[in-house]
C-alpha cells in the first residue's frame, strides 16, 4: 500500500511530537518511559500498521497495555494519529520508521507481542530479504520480545504465508496456532480476532485469511 | 474413504501372497529382501494409498526405486494389486495393515521418503491420536526414515493441514517445502507433482491443495 502524500497528515504529525516519533535517528535511544504513563505495562508492537485500524482497536480494548504502531509512511502515520487523538488513546504511540532498525528503537526483551498484519509480500526471490519474516527480521523480533513473547502474523498472501511458515519453522520457533482459513475457525477464535483494513477487504472478497502465532524457544 | 467390500478384490489378494502382505502379524519381522529383487534400492512408503493411483504412477516412473503401499482396507489393496499386475510393477509391494504398527513392519532407517496423501482428517479433538501426523506417528516415521529422509504430505483439508504444520513444527522437524495452494505454484513444482485420486477430485472442484515436505533433524 503506497498512500498519496496528504499535507494535512504531515502537518498533524509535525504538530504532535509527543505522539509520533518521526523518523528518529536509530543511533539514539528512545526513552519510552517518557512517552507512556507507565512503561512497565505489557507492550505490544505492530509492524506496518497502515491506517491503524487494528492497533487503534486493540489500544481501545486494552487500556492496561501499551501499544506502538511502527509504520514507514508518514501519511499513514498521520491517519493513525488522527484516530489516536479522536479516541484519546494515551496508550498508543506511533513510530514512523523502517522496521529494519527495530532493535535500535526498542530495549531488549520488553515486548510481549509483535503483530505482523498483511505485510508486503515481496514475491520476487531477489527481494526475499525485505520480507518481514526473513531471518534477519526474526533475529530482531527475538531480541525485542520477552522470553515467551509471541509473533502474531496474518496475511491473505499464499506465497508469503508459505514462505513465513518455512522461514519461522526453520529458524526454530514454536508454533502456538496455525490457520489456513481463519475466518472459518471456531467461534472462540473468531471472537478473539481483531480485523485489519486489508483483512476486511480481502475477507469480503472471499479470500482465505492465513494466520500463525509463533513463540521463540527460550535460548 | 470406506470402500464396499468387493469379493474379487479379496480373492485377488489371496491369490497373490508374493505381492500383498495381508494383515501380517506385527510381532514377526517381514523379510523385504525376499519381496524385492534388490532391497538395497531407495525405498519409498505411502501410508493410506487408497486405490493407489499415486504410488502406482511413481513405481512406473521410477523402476530404480522400491515402493510399498500401506493400506488398511483389503478392497483398496486389491485395487492397487490389480494395477500392479496390469502394469507389471515388480518394484511395488502392498502391505494391507494399520500404519500404527509401521515400526514393526519396517527395519529402522531404511526409507528415503514417506508419503501421506489426503489422510483421513479425524476432525474431532478426541480422535487427534488417530491423525497420521500425531506425535506418536511422527516418532514411527523418524524411526523408519533414513537420516535426511523426508515426509511428503498433501491434503485438501484445512483443519488437518494446520494441525499437521503445528504438530510437525512442535516435534522439531525442518520444513523443506510448504504450499497453501499447490496447484498454483510455479511450473517446476507442478511438473514434479504426481496427483492422487482425492487430489484430482478436489482440485477439479477448485479447492486449494496444501503441501508440506518435512525432514527430521539429525538426532
Ligand atoms: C499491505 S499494508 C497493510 C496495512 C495493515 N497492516 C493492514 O493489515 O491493513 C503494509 C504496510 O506496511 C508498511 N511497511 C512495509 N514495510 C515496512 C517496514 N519495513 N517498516 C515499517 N512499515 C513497513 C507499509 O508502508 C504499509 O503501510
Ligand atoms: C482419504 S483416503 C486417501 C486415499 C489416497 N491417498 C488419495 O489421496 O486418493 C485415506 C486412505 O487411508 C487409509 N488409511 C486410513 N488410516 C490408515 C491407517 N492407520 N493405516 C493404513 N491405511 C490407513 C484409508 O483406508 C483410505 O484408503
Amino acid at each position: 500500500m503506497r498512500l498519496r502524500k496528504k499535507p494535512w497528515a504531515v502537518d498533524l504529525v509535525q504538530a504532535h511530537p509527543e505522539s509520533v516519533l518521526d523518523r528518529p535517528d536509530p543511533s539514539k535511544q528512545i526513552d519510552w518511559s517518557q512517552r507512556f504513563s507507565d512503561f512497565s505495562r505489557p507492550l505490544a508492537i505492530e509492524i506496518g500498521s497502515g491506517k491503524g485500524r487494528f492497533i487503534a482497536s486493540l489500544a481501545e480494548q486494552h487500556p492496561e497495555m501499551n501499544f506502538v504502531a511502527v509504520e514507514l509512511q508518514i501519511t499513514a502515520a498521520g491517519i493513525i494519529l488522527r484516530s489516536k487523538l479522536e479516541k484519546n488513546l494515551t496508550n498508543l504511540q506511533i513510530l514512523c520508521a523502517d522496521a529494519v532498525n527495530l532493535d535500535a528503537f526498542f530495549p531488549p526483551h520488553q515486548a510481549e507481542v509483535l503483530y505482523l498484519n498483511f505485510s508486503d509480500p515481496w514475491p520476487k526471490t531477489r527481494h526475499e530479504k525485505r520480507r518481514l519474516t526473513y531471518q534477519t527480521f526474526l533475529e530482531k523480533y527475538q531480541t525485542i520480545l520477552t522470553s515467551g513473547g509471541v509473533v502474531e502474523f496474518k496475511t491473505d498472501n499464499a506465497g508469503l504465508f508459505a514462505y513465513s511458515l518455512q522461514s519461522m519453522n526453520n529458524y526454530g520457533v514454536y508454533f502456538d496456532f496455525v490457520s489456513v482459513d481463519l475466518h472459518h475457525e471456531a467461534a472462540k477464535v473468531l471472537a478473539a480476532n481483531v480485523e485489519t483494513e486489508y483483512e476486511h477487504k480481502f475477507a469480503v472478497q472471499g479470500n482465505p485469511i492465513y494466520a500463525l502465532h509463533a513463540r521463540f524457544r527460550v535460548k
